[in-house]
């Protein structure tokens, strides 16, 4: 498939005021969809409906229902109805206030209807307004995989707004704030080094944080739109830490996204001591600070195995091998790494004889 | 949506032979898929596979069944659930061999699977091949409506092999070269001249003819690849056309898209007269001609009140009025023209009264 997406977006880092709407009233949409789950149109719309209304363009709210095991075709498909049962045409906007699952569902939902109308993303949790909103990805779970059926499409916008994320559980908070600290870890020596001296996650000033790891990101999906190689850097942490939330899905002890990227993290820079230049000072350093943010989980060695299995069935595989990036520093990520189950089995011992 | 469709793909008009085959082994895919239905597994799988085979890559040979009814989310869905059961990932590639449904349904598909997989178009119908094959435009019938989920993305090569169109019932051929005559009569006078001496379908060349009318295509979608302007050209004779097919869809006398077209040319060619500056000669020329191919069917003037409705509802309208592509001359069209509903009636009864 050939097509290019282009990154040129606008993206805000801003309390939402009258700047957003000017904006959206500029391109004079003939009406908004505003796309939320229970959570946001509690939390969120509150805050984004006194600044749409006044300028009275018809809005048409979609609820949909919170939590990734929605995020499928027949929600989807509940999305598109309700689009054209109110006439929604190619000339209208849609609005997705939420996080990762609205912006990646209602994204897609936007970016197939009528072949596409505009939208805009409202990311409302620090998961996806640092990672999930920028870089194109949409799509929907399908046939019991993740983000199995989608496009890449850039919306017209991303604006986000940090008071958001004062309406966050905190648990929330810091599982988004693992994908914070990957930006750094992969890209930015002296940002992660700023990071470790955050241990009280509630006094953070986000904007300034955000704005950088948002700028990591998007400087990584501009040089690699469709992963075809330094976009993979994004994936450390992720190939074990999926592996580990994949397999906890079924039991008691579930782990948030960033939880899990948090143990990826380690055990991933341990495969990173034992394979890449990454030092033993570093590796200590990097499992001190994600043990003291997330504290920590014994893994059941039954499972193991299983979490095998799951690496091995991950997409960005090609060929028999388990893919990772893995790092050779603090700031310097390796790309199209592998490694033997034997080294990986070792690396997930090392996370469970920290506890 | 911000995105950017690129037009540098592979476009080769001839017959199937090595040189395809050495472009797709080339490109190393680990499977290829193969959508066809009952009738081009019937007439035209058995030219392509003997082709395919000894290269020795998977094959994953896709059923849909045959005809527009079945263009919908419903059966698309059965070829994800195809290819993710042939454990099809994103190296693959896939290859629509059939009509305009297999190429819109099957490519917008692959465009969706895991995010897109390359995809080849193999139009097997003369409509397909002069028109849907070239565009970018893909997807779905859903909520009643053509085309309403899709996206906009090309495909890696379209091979058009004009030997296909040897099993195609006349009255098919006859209907796609609807759009051979309108791509001449919105962009190339001298080429509608070489049309008008055309009068018995089954000894054309097709190849040249073929090549003519795609190239008249891709240059207007390489000028406008999301529908802003130029694009719009494409719809002469298509406001009307997609009205009077819709109407008679329920009826015993249905039109094929085509012969419904023709009648567009007609009606719209006589608003161009009184609208625009097309002379009395070209429209009694154009008047002429397709009723020498497509004949007369008298339209039920009870069903012109609902023809207008249908007309209201197209898309590609803005705002309350009906957008039509009127002709100044052979070979100039105008976009963004509209048409009270009387001048519509008008064409109407002026094409009644040729009978």
């Amino acid at each position: 498939m050939t097509l290019t997406v282009s990154q040129d977006y606008d993206i805000r880092i801003a309390a939402l005021d009258e700047n957003h709407l000017q904006w959206l009233v500029s391109r004079r949409y003939a009406g908004w969809v505003v796309i939320v789950d229970e959570e946001t149109e509690k939390h969120c719309w509150p805050r984004l409906e006194p600044l749409l209304r006044p300028a009275g363009t018809p809005i048409t709210l979609v609820r949909v229902p919170a939590g990734e095991r929605h995020k499928t075709l027949s929600t989807c498909e509940n999305i598109w109805q309700e689009m054209f049962r109110a006439g929604v045409g190619r000339r209208w906007c849609c609005l997705n206030l939420g996080g990762g699952v609205i912006g990646d569902m209602g994204g897609f939902a936007a970016a197939t209807f009528k072949r596409g109308i505009d939208f805009v993303q409202l990311p409302t949790t620090l998961l996806s307004q640092v990672d999930a909103s920028v870089g194109g990805k949409l799509g929907i779970d399908y046939h019991e995989v993740k983000n199995s059926i989608g496009v890449f499409a850039n919306p017209q916008a991303v604006w986000i707004d940090p008071a958001f994320l004062e309406t966050l559980p905190p648990r929330e908070l810091r599982s988004g704030y693992a994908e914070v600290i990957k930006h750094a870890l992969i890209a930015d020596a002296g940002q992660w080094e700023e990071l470790r001296g955050i241990t009280e996650l509630s006094t953070v000033s986000w904007e300034a944080l955000i704005a950088h790891s948002v700028n990591i990101k998007r400087e990584i999906v501009e040089e690699d739109p469709h992963e075809r190689g330094l976009r993979k850097a994004l994936n450390f942490g992720h190939t074990i830490g999926h592996a580990v939330e994949s397999y906890l899905l079924a039991g008691d002890h579930r782990l948030l996204h960033g939880e899990a990227v948090a143990v990826g993290m380690i055990t991933e820079s341990f495969i990173s001591h034992r394979q890449q230049s990454l030092s033993g000072e570093d590796l200590e350093a990097i499992t001190g600070y994600c043990l003291e943010v997330y504290g920590h989980q014994p893994l059941p060695e039954a499972g193991f195995p299983a979490m095998l299995d799951l690496m091995r069935q991950d997409k960005k595989n090609e060929g028999t091998e388990i893919n990772f990036t893995l790092l050779d520093r603090p700031g310097q990520a390796v790309v199209n790494a592998t490694a033997t189950p034997e080294i990986i089995l070792e690396s997930l011992r090392y996370y469970n004889s920290l506890g």
